[in-house]
């Protein structure tokens, strides 16, 4: 598809047709009020989509676990000059309740007033929220007057767990991502803005956190060839079913527990040192904690095959001393 | 002191005589190397104070209930840009396993760098660090190539507490604030920097930081009535005095138990709901959980008296039915 | 004042009967539909102001020789993000011809939205706007969607120059500051929101910016003691007073030319340098220019007396060789 | 090259073959003694490469007509919170005597302390510094303790008019900035970091500001297809000649006077308003002036052919009435 958007000049910084068209197909897919806005990486989606939402004196209410609080060295402190207000969430989602826990000072100058939630679909743990849970957060939120976001690095693998329609999942949020990078593309996020009034300040926000593309062609062109013919849920459901397999094929190797739910396209495991240790001279994965049982994670994408799969897994089990 | 210093024409921004004289004083009785800044607040003593250490990619490993964190609406994230790695610290102490514990995405440029570890003396919950606490801090802080800020504005009660000089806390820090505010002042704190060439940022934060008065003499003077002839310590140990007096009058009262070490100004105390209710009509003070059993926060201050504390005990003694 | 505030207790953070009177009294006298809101410096009242009327992508219309662009240290650069739109004006005083000039980039997401025109009164260079030129600013902005924030550090020394109301003066602004501390005050500013709806974050966003103090009262007193019997405008009209005794004594002196209208109480003179060396060894004033006549900047103060300008000026002809 | 980078696996974030050969090459070919830090756009670039100098109270001294300070939408003032101090210069170039003009106010607390020098090579207005010109300000920075950082997003066209090699041009500069995207590529950049210890924040900051691709490989790649056999330079000195072809055919054309140096593949015109508005209906360019004789910008590129020049030029011709 960038080989299809190459020919040709056109008019820089997105008034072309293939920004038009995707921008288009976008909207209609998510159902969205609002515009949709191509960004480089899925931290930038992040801090754009909050900063269409916060005021300065604001917080975002987040698990502790989340992408935005832990592993983007500090991006929306640096550019939104906001707080995060993080609540530790053992399978990193957020419910009423743990929201509910940080919602104490309101009206109380002294401290960061909660503004908007954040959640993340899939999850950073491999998890999905259930449309059921997403609706009541939503419920919640309005409740309290929240507005709500939603990282969507991962969406595409949360529709294909769930079966629902990228709508579905969108209509909870005001604003949310929608992730190309780790569905297959070369590097192209979409911010998506679902309701209306929130996107006045995108254009200028976009420029101003480096995100505008001259060439925005080609990011849009990402989007025209997942979009094109379901390449996206295909790409989803190609990644999900691997880690579903290794999953599955893990469950009688000793030394190694599956420890979240296997929803989208992550395994997490707990596994003893002695057998990560081998496993890491050939395969490239994080772990953590300091425990004598370090948690493994191993990722599938679009182009995991049953082969490599099966390779990881007669590895695993050559560390583990049973193949 | 105000009085004294108000008549006559002086240069403004701080080259007058009762900012040499302040200064001068706080330098030696700190042993500073660097030098001494005054601010208006205690929150704007840590944001220039950290804002000297802090490098943009850099956090601050703090206890979950430091001020810094909790009651500052946000001004370090705002001000400096900066993420505060927060622990939870149920005596509002760091330890040095508890600092550990928040080092380990060193060199992962996905994560926020830990590049200084707060503390406060005394602490946010009345609680005081020994010399011995603080030096093991400082020790393990130099071998682990981080810088040590200390929230002073309790430092005063500290150092009543503890019997010691303010050379020996300071001592420990890099960059210390030190609270004339709830010393007994009108409003002033100043930034005392203690380590070489870490203060050449000062003069232009403190002005970007809007903490540069004009009229830099009546900041000065109140230090100077502080310093004079030891009132700042005269101070810190009646406040103390009558908060060690106020837990030992509560001790024998049913439905209220002292529940942090009291070593400072502040007795935090878990109450009754029955008893803390009919004692808020009258009484000004917080509380903060939501259990069936909150915790009362219970201040005194320099012109705290015997009366006053014995007054509130016999309310406390009367909402306990204990009169 | 103050030490008529200061015996007993009272809440902090302006919960007290001090701030009480203080801030109704301005409501009144300014005519606000807003809150007034205290803050330390001059500096703080400008971002504080600014910080309400402000998004994240908008930028500031002022004079290039305003405080704000050239004497904060960048202070709104650092606190509020946001870029600062300048335009030379000669004496200090915006036009909307000046503002206009500014307003091209509209809509074009690559350039800072103007969204705020902010001017001084008194300006720094000690002229005033007359009425009418403020209310055709304020038709301008209207007309152009613009908000206007009034920079009043002077905002005395202009109500005593063109004897009109401080009500009058406000009115062209939708937030304005009031300047304490170069009216006689120890150190305390008030920031008065005039319109509707805008002051809903300013308690958050004052103690973010470190302006919150917890003795809110010796704050509030000191405009309790301007205010008490016009106190206020009887320090603007003598500093005012002594700056016009102070240019009619230099009419005649040689090598001495007074270069901005003065309306307020600063003097400014081209002074050539063989006179300006002499004056420097016994007075303490800014100049500015590498010309070979540089510019004095002379200002007097409501405790100038008339022996001190003419001491002064005695000095100059001195210096002149005109004694 | 995209293409083949395409197929298999790599590390994410960098630790790939690619970005290991572009960023060797890089180094080599600009004799950088620092790393390369590729990222999405010229203005990234800028705030990453700027962000390597400065400390949060300094400015950046830069011509009024910079990219950085017209069209970024105040990113430096929103992520690196600091101010621009611009200078006009009528053809976009800076001098000693004009950074020198902004450094009167070195060690005044209250002034925002020059820190960093911003130019761009080629200019904004298509014009070039010599070697000689680049070398004398060079030499004005280090004898005035200021860094040099140069905005090199059309570097290629500088060095292809120069006839020079991109070391000559880089040995200038503390950081600099290497465009692809104007040269022909899809859209990377990259930071090069010429003198030692300046690179030790880039890694975080490049995270922190949005710019840390995970699929690098595909940044890296089209560096790589630039670097191989000189493409860079000859698509540079493709849209150069045709530059120069632009300009020559318009020598001659009533109601179009060429009015900057044509130097690099800009184009800059006084064009007659009767002549322009014919001319907007079938080609896209900006103009610039709401004079009578507004100033166009007309811009070539690698792909620009003779015949899309002569055509244009046979456009031009006819609504001047010449054709």
């Amino acid at each position: 598809m960038l080989a299809a958007a190459n020919p040709g000049d056109t008019v820089a910084y997105g008034a072309d047709p293939w920004t038009e068209r995707a921008t288009s197909q976008l909207r209609e897919l998510f159902g969205a009020r609002g515009g949709v806005f191509f960004v480089f990486t899925g931290t930038a989606a992040n801090v754009l989509g909050l900063g269409l939402l916060l005021r300065p004196y604001e917080g975002v209410v987040c698990p502790a676990s989340s992408h935005l609080n832990v592993d983007e060295c500090g991006a929306v402190e640096r550019v939104l000059g906001c707080k995060l207000l993080s609540v530790p969430a053992p399978d990193g989602k957020l419910t009423p309740e743990l929201v509910a826990s940080r919602l104490a000072d309101r009206g109380d100058e002294h401290r960061v007033q909660p503004g908007v939630v954040a959640v993340a679909q899939a999850t950073e743990l491999g998890t999905c929220y259930t449309l059921a849970e997403l609706r009541a957060l939503r419920e919640f939120c309005e409740s309290q007057r929240l507005l709500l976001y939603l990282d969507g690095a991962r969406l595409a693998n949360a529709a294909a767990y769930l079966g629902c329609s990228l709508a579905e999942l969108a209509g909870c949020a005001d604003v949310l991502s929608f992730g190309a990078t780790k569905n297959g593309a070369l590097g192209a996020e979409a911010v998506v803005v679902m309701a209306d009034g929130l996107d006045g300040a995108a254009p200028y926000l976009r420029k101003q956190h480096m995100q505008l593309g001259s060439k925005m062609r080609y990011l849009a062109a990402q989007f025209c060839a997942l979009l094109a013919d379901g390449l996206w849920l295909r790409n989803a459901q190609q990644a999900n079913a691997m880690a579903r397999r290794l999953a599955d094929g893990l469950h009688d190797v000793a030394g190694v527990s599956v420890c979240q739910p296997v929803m989208a396209n992550m395994v997490f495991a707990e596994v003893t040192k002695s057998l990560l240790e081998p496993l890491r001279r050939d395969w490239h994965f994080d772990s953590a904690g300091d425990a004598s049982v370090p948690v493994a994670r191993w990722m599938t994408a679009f182009n995991t095959t049953e082969a490599d799969v099966d390779d990881f897994l007669a590895a695993v089990r050559k560390a583990a001393g049973q193949s």
